[in-house]
């Protein structure tokens, strides 16, 4: 999948000649949300019963920033890693954040009609049709994983399997949601409840994503370590910027429905800490995860810029 | 886990003493339903958010047959495979089993009151957390193969974490239950359609049981193909006779809403080839069954007596 005139060989030389300054962050993300969306558009296939494929290729294929998937592959590369190593878990990713939206949108949960500017999968296929698709999405993805990844010894393959799994039970995304549910409507969440609320339901995955990339690609404990830090503080600053937007917004930017938290009551961090006070909570937390990246120098200037890009999204 | 005055040695010992004619399926059945129970009581630990582990423990702890386990369990032990190989697959099973049981419940889809002779989940812990019961349930099943698995090489282990994800998702459990919603109420199904549904709704993880437990101990590609047909007939011969117990047994019997099918005018066996005609198609199946575990001699009798075991309910 890389040759020598591959975007991704462009895009580390070009590293590697310029350096920082000149980094193109919006053309690393096209790039490489491109190659996500090349390889997710072939991970599934339509085949019968046609309804249920088309379903989970109806919001796999929705459009999404691929945020997991790229910081996946994005670390991955930062310990040298290959995109056959990392592609499989990147897609894996995208399958499981997409599986926990289609559920999250569900009538019994956050009841929503819109999600990235489409109908949501209940409205389309009906809420039978919407929990299987999410059901199917969650086996498939640790499937694809298993089978599709290449030059990764299996003793570390099934390290990734295991926190998938970790990041998406009841340790993860489910038990976020859990208590995101309970919290509704009450007006005295405390900041604890909240943290785990995000450290779960957005941080597990983000992290998770992050964590893979580098044990697909062998990193030391040490190279771990470091990225988990990273990792927490941008999946928790990703979540503050996302309850400011939910105010700042409009519809048509976010491409869901706006101002849903404040009338469902829900407890945000602009609750807390109003707007400004969340913007700079959000930039303290990015500050922090790029400067754990620093001993990598030029290598993680992508990363380091993702991390740029999750406050960005504010201004 | 196995020591020489493990109830397992003694199976063994009197096995090889007495042969077929004295072999106790009860007990047989009994020890391994108790040790998977135990087994699966320790897997999941109650803590914060205590009602999603609540919720999963309340369907998991519910007391089924513990078959697809015990099919793990007996075909590992035929090759000479241990209990800490295969009872995490085993575990991961039936917490599969459970979450298709938890959202094949749903009001979005058969809408049932009752399983397993107790309230279904969503009537006791409501819609969302059901769903989130299912969905944490699955993904801890991987999660739970990949962390406790011992004494089997990560690419065997792989193997198995794939086959799982393959019958759980649009190409196993999921399809079948798609199809199977596409036939409710309709009077012509035909019987390509409903060896399709079941074949995936249930066959799917029935021959994922039996197919990784052999994978487990390291089984040759040839003893996998024999074991590959004695699931195929066992998982159809299984869901004929389910078929023929909607209509024949008391709800009390079934723990479930008896008359089902019947009342939903879905498509059964019974249906197509009346009560004796199906039993006369599931004996069939069930006698090819044993054929193909001929060449085992006695190492076999276990999985034969269950064989038999699936036909016998009928009666």
């Amino acid at each position: 999948m890389i040759s020598a005139n591959s975007p991704q060989t462009e895009t580390k030389q070009s590293l590697s000649v310029k350096g920082a300054s000149s980094f193109d962050l919006r053309s690393y993300l096209e790039e490489r949300r491109r190659l996500v969306d090349q390889a997710l558009e072939r991970s599934i296939v339509v085949t019968y019963p046609e309804k249920i494929y088309d379903a989970m290729r109806y919001s796999l294929m929705a459009g999404g920033k691929r945020l997991r998937p790229i910081l996946c592959l994005a670390t991955c590369e930062l310990f040298d890693g290959t995109l056959p190593m990392s592609m499989p878990t990147a897609c894996a990713l995208e399958m499981i954040h997409t599986m926990s939206l289609i559920h999250d949108d569900l009538p019994a949960m956050d009841n929503d009609d819109y999600r990235r500017g489409k109908l949501t999968n209940h409205k389309v296929y009906g809420e039978d049709i919407a929990i299987l698709a999410g059901d199917g999405l969650l086996a498939y993805a640790f499937e694809y994983v298993a089978v599709h990844t290449q030059g990764v010894p299996a003793e570390q393959l099934l390290k990734v399997v295991a926190r998938l799994g970790h990041a998406v039970a009841a340790t993860g995304l489910v038990g976020g949601q859990v208590i995101d549910l309970e919290c509704e409507g009450l007006k005295d969440v405390q900041v604890e409840t909240l943290h785990f609320i995000h450290s779960h339901k957005t941080g597990a995955l983000l992290e998770a994503s992050i964590w893979s990339g580098a044990v697909l690609a062998g990193a030391e404990p040490s190279d771990l370590q470091r990225l988990s830090r990273y990792a927490g503080n941008i999946g928790l600053a990703f979540q503050i910027v996302d309850d400011i937007l939910d105010i700042t917004a409009t519809q048509e930017e976010l491409g869901k429905t706006a101002g849903k938290d404040l009338k469902a009551q829900k407890a945000t961090y602009p609750s807390l800490w109003g707007i400004e006070g969340s913007r700079q909570q959000a930039q303290a937390l990015i500050d922090e995860a790029k400067a754990e990246l620093a001993i990598y120098a030029e290598k993680a200037i992508p990363l380091m810029a993702i991390a740029d890009f999750v406050t960005a999204r504010t201004h």
